[in-house]
């Protein structure tokens, strides 16, 4: 009897052993879900890469065999935007979630960074990097920057652990700007943190060291979640390939510098792959804005689009973007939804489960959900800025045009009363005005458009600060 | 012994026998391989479809999932060509693989056949489907014909065994054309074979019925080879869809057509697949030239190319192109290599392994070798004519113009002298005119040009051989 019921007790400790040790396990399952161990970020951002300059989304002679590789594995979004037509804005856009023009980083006077600023992204904002950085994450940046070149705006004061590369723009060099104002220019800085590691480095290595880093990132961080953000220099001009990938493309130099962009997506793919991490890292690849026009066969293309960089048409606007996450996002899938930069703010902070305080995020949506193919649409509207004006305005199907600007020419801005109206779905080359016969609709856009001004508060701006020793040669001429 | 004997000669026969048997399979397999059975040959032809329509080629709104997988089961062409601008030309130039300008199919006053024409192609020329005739293929046409309606010029005398389909394009119409000749135009035919079987027909139910007869043709004929061409009345406007279609596509009207059309390219592939058809069949899609960009959203887009329909700008003639054939084209390739559809010609010869004789296929080249991934590059050279003019020539990257016309404006044709110089793949949008920093390419291109000038008879005009009768309200207006 006593054998008997210590065979029993030890069956019942057995039992609870047992259902004790598949709750550890579940537990642990759950945690892992939850947050725990969220997944690995890999942000990778084009600099002045068009609507129409990757294979998969048909152009004829670029061949970007990892990103279409890439698009065939996740999805590949068809109305996807940059928080801007220009370079800063978008980045701020991009890191914040939020429109530029409300923390002072979108000037119409002043549109970008140049080295004679004194301005950058205020401490206040909230960058992805610090939002990831309450879960833990490492966090790396290694490419261009172009949010603030003193000590205080750099990256690393910014919720980034890591920095290597060059602050701002690659033509705003000593050697290679043919502008005006190229003489005036110091030699382009390349950082590795807060330090300057090298001045006018040779710019066709850059891709390759960004990448190398890239790579270097990933291994010495698997254990941890990651954010890598790789904002490459290129294809904004002056391009440089390496030797490697010099002569290489179709496409002439402008084809050889995105080959080379495209292969250094595939490293990152490929490292990923080989850590066994693909499972864990959702990977973003888009770009800052349209195809630069102005510069001939060394600026890109916006595909059937019209207009470019600089431009608040489509095509400076609306960027290729594609997302893998293996075993999370349909493969082989193309998404029609809004999406804008700004979302991806959101998306990530969702997606690590970390909780947005205030006005964290407040221009971008949560895209989640289409990502992972349970929603088809959740964005409703977008804001096309030109500096801190609003140019244009979509809703759905519809957008408005208050004023245009074609850079492509180099006039000033047209206002257009009444404005041009455009259904984009129907007509995404934006050649059919619609406003004659849809006058209800312009008054419609109108008003949602104003209320959106209304909420919309300017602040002191960034842009417009500059070194006055500096730029002072600059207006002696 | 005799026993023994007996039984070694029956050993010795055994063993004949397996060898003879062995042998005869051996020679089937081989066989097989070399002609016995060749492949079948599907051949799909939309209507004014621009290089920019489907999703594979970078549409945003349009969905085209059929074609998107059939790209991804196959090799997708970026420099592919249609014979010329205009329906009667690209389809004369498609099935004889000759140069239409050369059998009085190419004019200038008249660029497609009218109801009121009464030429067509000629009895000398040889089609596609007389040539797989050769090799006994059963030959089916579901479709726009436009290549002579008159009696001696439909299909059935021409290499077809069956023919289905209205035998112009759609707006040749007494109901549907708001052009000035509208009321002049009979009503549309529809024929079955050489018969009248309706006129005017419900143009929203064309599609569907093309399909269906496809369908059922490749179930009829699938232990024999068969040629099934499918050359769709749509994109061309006026646009029909069907109930199921209509108001299903974001890009309205247009999109609707197209992704019926899709469903159709997607029903003959499910049929083939369904009938253990995939390895025995190439299927290839193309149109018939670029989008018609004067008719406001119910036309295409030739995406970054410049122009369309009507010109001899990229956007005029270049088109897409996809090719499956299941263990044979590599999957999800993409072919930068120059082609034509007069090259089908050629190419589909060449797979069934039928002799060519003469001229004829004289101005296409075999592709086969490229489909099968052994090859990169075959074809150099590209000729644009307008009507029976060469406007254009093309010789590896560069591209010169003699004249341009822009449909899209309706100007008369411009002559250039210089002419114009473009390098195609650095420069597909035709942007940049290098004329004047490389004029010993001008004059290299010219001379090539001017060569194959000398080569070209032309014969007896059909397309302006027109019923005085039938036309003399027209001008009496």
């Amino acid at each position: 009897m006593e054998q008997d019921t210590m065979r029993k007790l030890n069956n019942h400790l057995g039992t609870y052993f047992i259902y004790l040790f598949l709750l550890i396990i579940g537990f642990s399952c759950n945690l892992d879900q939850k947050g725990a161990n969220p997944p690995n970020i890999v942000l990778i951002f084009a600099d002045d890469l068009g609507y129409g300059d990757l294979g998969c989304y048909g152009h004829p002679t670029i061949k970007t065999p990892h990103l279409d590789q890439m698009a065939l594995e996740g999805m590949r979004f068809t109305q996807f935007y940059a928080g801007a037509s220009v370079c800063t804005p978008s980045r701020a856009a991009l890191l914040t979630g939020r429109l530029p023009v409300r923390f002072g980083l979108a000037s119409s006077s002043m549109r970008v960074f140049f080295p004679w600023s004194l301005g950058g992204i205020p401490r206040e904002e909230t960058t992805i990097a610090e939002v990831l950085k309450r879960q833990n994450y490492a966090t790396g940046i290694f490419g261009k920057w172009h949010l603030g070149h003193k000590d205080e705006f750099l990256p690393l004061q910014h919720g980034f652990d890591e920095y290597y590369g060059i602050p701002y723009s690659n033509d705003m060099s000593s050697v290679t700007n043919d502008w005006k104002g190229a003489s005036l220019f110091p030699p382009i800085p390349l950082l590795d943190g807060n330090e300057l590691i090298d001045s006018e480095p040779d710019q066709s290595k850059l891709t390759q060291a960004y990448t190398k880093r890239s790579v270097d990132f990933i291994k010495r961080n698997k254990k941890n979640p990651f954010f890598l953000y790789v904002p490459h220099t290129f294809p904004h001009i002056p391009l440089f390939a390496s030797e490697e990938f010099k002569g290489s493309s179709l496409r002439g130099l402008f084809g050889d510098v995105v080959e080379e962009v495209d292969w250094s997506v595939g490293q990152i793919l490929k490292t990923l792959k080989e850590e066994g991490l693909e499972e864990n890292t959702l990977v973003i690849f888009t770009s800052d804005n349209g195809p630069w026009l102005t510069v001939g066969d060394t600026g890109g293309s916006a595909g059937l689009l019209h207009q470019g960089k600089g431009s608040t048409f489509e095509g400076g606007m609306r960027v290729p973007m594609i997302a893998k996450w293996a075993n999370h996002i349909p493969s082989g899938s193309t998404s029609y939804a809004l999406g804008s930069t700004m979302d991806l703010f959101n998306t990530i902070a969702s997606i690590s489960n970390t909780q947005l305080d205030g006005i964290e995020g407040q221009d971008g949506v949560d895209l989640s959900q289409i990502l992972l193919g349970n929603k088809e649409k959740i964005r409703d509207e977008m804001f096309y800025y030109l500096g801190d004006e609003l140019f244009a305005y979509r809703k759905g199907k519809y957008k408005i045009h208050y004023k245009t600007l074609n850079p492509y020419i180099g006039e000033k801005a047209q206002s257009h009363n009444p404005p041009l109206l455009y259904n984009l779905e129907v007509d995404p080359s934006e050649k059919y005005n619609l406003a004659a016969e849809m006058t209800e609709k312009v008054i419609e856009l109108k008003k949602l458009s104003d209320k959106h001004l209304d909420g919309v508060v300017e602040t002191e701006n960034q842009l417009t600060k500059l070194d006055s020793v500096m730029i002072a040669p600059l207006f002696g001429r």
